[in-house]
């Protein structure tokens, strides 16, 4: 049997687009012979579609998407992901399905294990199969399939995989056919892989996984859709942030090949980078929006996000204003020109410092008296983010966010100045980490200028001002946070690990107290174990240890 | 049996604090006779933490705190709620329990049915209890004693009552303890004493329920802590909003007296009046800030922020400005100054024009020739904005957000702009509601002018500007969005209600594209049954019909 993998990009209710997409992938796979063309969860109306699911047209839509395909697709054997009702009072009102079309056959299978992935809190609104297990039957194979959740380990043996395949076992299917729509972060390609392969050699059956392409707002979804066959081997990969329909011979499955893997996994940079590009990308195409602005300071951040931009949307696209005030140095200013010329985007230069004082004269009468604090320090970071805002409102651009990691973990940000923007680019990237992009980004040519990437970090917002004058090293800073965030690990425990308790207790206090901030942010693009955002609830009113 | 109920005001994390308040009510209670004092739930860490709850040295502070109220209540028998750890590989690494401490006794009770509130994702954290269900044996009763959600109707019939006691009442309980931890909404007074006394009335048990009191970020609760006799009446109610301890004989329980209930609820109003009051009252309180800052611009919004704040945290710790620009009316800035003197909080006036003159010379090189539009509108509050957050830096005033939720709803707000503030006051308040809600202050005497409460609408960000000029009127306008946000009904559903279906569409277009403001918006004080927040989940990428 010839299985088409289709891996594609959803935009989130626009049925008449996925309908299409579907459609067309399907005859595509048909003329090239495929028995059968299986999408990813949900497909129909992309994942993930969070309280749009509680609306009653939302789901009529879904409803008609299914009736659209199955008449377009009438001779074409297709999986594809739907939310189904469920009447049953006293039950959440949806099931989660893999529905198999087929001329006029239409046979369901609902999703069993409805997960607790902050990501995407499926138990809201999916109940789970109480279905007595059943296969597909087609083209002379018996075909176990499942979505989602139903191929992780629900055992509680880490080593040992149990889920659903267990029970479809004893139904003696001779494959598996996974639905899937698993979100990306820079360590999931080797684990998703490593968790599939163990359910392949527990139960030496083939195993197909169908995932979806592009960004959702905040979460990527990196495809690389797969095939193993029943030793264990990937004998197809679908690539990485691209739509791809791909052609697998089941009969390829069943031989026990000692090949290679064909799956092969970029390192970390490339991932995030690639993930980045695919982010802001699909930020503007489903939402429509075709121009970004960019407020860029000379510094690495801001920098970065640029450079994005320009790959993502084209550098026609993009425009960047340079905002310097009476404490920027020259080199802030040249290496921003450079950066934008090297980039070829238009940059135009507006200087500060006639609204700072226009500020400073209205309000003289209240603030007499009193030092220069960091009052005047976000009066210029908020003045930028007015005018980036003007040019915005004006010419219809999206402001991005060009926060990174670090500083949105400590607060080193100044709320409604630099924090402002619709998409957050950068915000789960580590500064440790944007350098290493930065790197990655010159590896065959000096596009971010090496000056950028080499001098003192400085927020400019006083004379002299170095990030180091109030922070610890980003390298350490970066090592502590890592610990705190992505792993919750305690202050002593972090401190056990040998670093010194003055500083973690100082960073984590600057984590906690600065909650306020983060609840005020634009969506993050996610490429981290654990970014900021949903993923993470901490309390804003809390007393922290 | 004396069983003494403490109703308290946690705060999440602050466990010195909250150890004393637990000691403090035990030994009063104790001393006023009672034979057991019961807590409400997590009542050592105060509900509900949230990720905290993923921190070692945060749970290791739990474990703290019920070894010290074990130790200083030796003598008197309490029901504390607390996590424990759950040591099972590949289950949930906690159990949400209430322990019973006497002397060198510790028995304990943990949660059965953990709920998928999307308030709280308590499934994130907790395992469910697989113990065998037992009671607690004390003074000659025979005790179930059951968590939160426990009490919640588990059972597909809506009618018939079906939880936790029914598996309890096969060990022949003689009543009914529930520590629990139930959030306010206007609604849920009534709906909570409704399900509960389903309990009683089903199991013919007395039921005693206590609730913690005070806000926790957004989220209140009431307190309305209960004593239900066997025969569903409510013998004791505690109040509303406070803190309380109360000694109930359970004899009186048991006697099928036909009275009166005890717990009376106030009007809609006056639930949400005094819900507000704790909420900006406990912000401060619980993070430690003192004074309060608010842009009062003479219409209706900032008046009920201004008055909340000052009935909060006293008129002599609230600070309001004045921000006129050359589109305010002179009716604006004298009833500003009328509240302000009314309300005895200081108030001072920076006039915005010279400001925005200055953004206007330096943004003339780019905007030459375009006509003024919401770019000169949103500046004007963005100004606001600026000024106000540089008296917040100066001074360590909090700025108090004043949007209201239609506006909320439908973008009628300046993101960076009046869209600034660290607490959302009216931010779960229809524009119909702050209407009766300032007549609900005003019932007995003029606080909010009544010019204020009584002239049309508008933001004044260009000459004659009416809210209702690109908005229907507010009466309309809520009714809709009640439907779609609070019931998420459908376009359709909504103009089969007699709604004119141009106005319900236009209406629900404008909710949904702003969906990128709400995500930027300070924590909203929860007082209706779907606040925006954790609870409305809508992607800002995605396609609306």
């Amino acid at each position: 049997m010839k299985i088409a993998l289709a891996q594609l990009n959803y935009c989130i209710g626009n049925f008449e687009q996925n309908t299409k997409k579907i459609i067309g992938a399907a005859l595509k796979a048909k003329a090239d012979g495929a028995d059968l063309v299986v999408f990813s969860e949900l497909s129909v109306c992309g994942y993930f579609p969070f309280d749009c699911l509680e609306f009653d047209d939302f789901i009529d839509n879904c409803q008609k998407a299914l009736d659209e395909i199955a008449e377009k697709c009438f001779d074409i054997p297709v999986l594809v992901g739907a939310p189904l009702r469920n009447d049953i009072e006293g039950q959440k009102p949806l099931f989660n399905a893999a529905i198999f079309l087929y001329q006029n056959q239409r046979q369901v299978f609902k999703k069993k294990y409805i997960g607790d992935n902050p990501l995407f809190d499926e138990r809201k609104y999916f109940e789970p199969s109480h279905d007595e297990e059943h296969l597909l039957d087609w083209a002379g194979h018996h075909i176990a399939v499942t979505l989602g959740d139903d191929l992780a380990n629900h055992g509680i043996d880490p080593i040992l995989m149990e889920n659903k395949v267990d029970e479809l076992k004893k139904l003696n299917p001779d494959m598996v056919i996974a639905l899937a729509a698993s979100a990306f972060d820079y360590t999931m390609p080797r684990y998703r892989s490593n968790v599939l392969r163990q359910t392949v050699l527990k139960h030496e059956l083939p195993l197909i996984m169908v995932n979806q392409v592009g960004a959702q707002t905040h979460l990527i979804f990196d495809g690389e859709s797969m095939a193993f066959a029943s030793n264990g081997y990937i004998d197809t990969a679908l690539p990485f942030f691209e739509e791809a329909v791909k052609i697998v011979n089941t009969d390829n499955l069943f031989i026990n090949r000692a090949s290679e893997d064909r799956l092969v996994i970029p390192e970390k940079m490339s991932l995030i980078h690639d993930a980045l590009v695919i982010g802001v990308r699909d930020y503007f195409q489903k939402m429509g929006f075709k121009n970004a602005i960019i407020g860029l300071s000379g510094g690495l951040d801001s920098a970065l996000v640029t450079y994005f931009a320009a790959k993502a949307i084209g550098s026609e696209n993009v425009r960047v204003v340079l905002l310097p005030s009476q404490f920027s140095t020259d080199h802030s200013v040249s290496d921003a020109v450079a950066l934008a010329e090297k980039l070829g985007v238009r940059y135009d230069t507006v200087a500060i410092k006639p609204i700072f004082d226009s500020f400073d004269t209205a309000l003289k009468p209240y603030f007499e008296g009193r030092p220069f604090d960091v009052t005047e320090e976000n009066l210029q970071a908020r003045i930028r983010g007015v005018i980036l805002m003007a040019f915005s409102n004006k010419f219809g651009n999206v402001l991005l966010n060009t926060s990174n990691k670090s500083e949105a973990s400590v607060g080193y940000g100044t709320l409604y100045g630099d924090m402002c923007g619709g998409l957050s680019v950068i915000g789960d990237v580590y500064k440790s980490e944007a350098y290493e992009l930065s790197r990655y980004i010159n590896r065959n040519e000096e596009i971010i200028p090496w000056h950028t990437i080499e001098k003192a970090p400085s927020a400019e917002l006083r004379p002299g001002q170095k990030d180091s004058d109030s922070l610890p090293d980003y390298s350490l800073l970066d090592q502590i946070l890592y610990q705190y965030i992505e792993c919750s690990k305690s202050a002593e425990e972090i401190i056990a690990q040998g670093f010194e308790r003055a500083v973690v207790e100082r960073t984590i206090k600057m984590v906690n107290r600065n909650e306020f901030k983060r609840h005020q942010v634009a969506p993050i693009l996610r490429v981290s174990p654990r970014a900021f955002g949903s993923e993470r609830l901490i309390p804003i009113v809390a007393k922290f240890s």
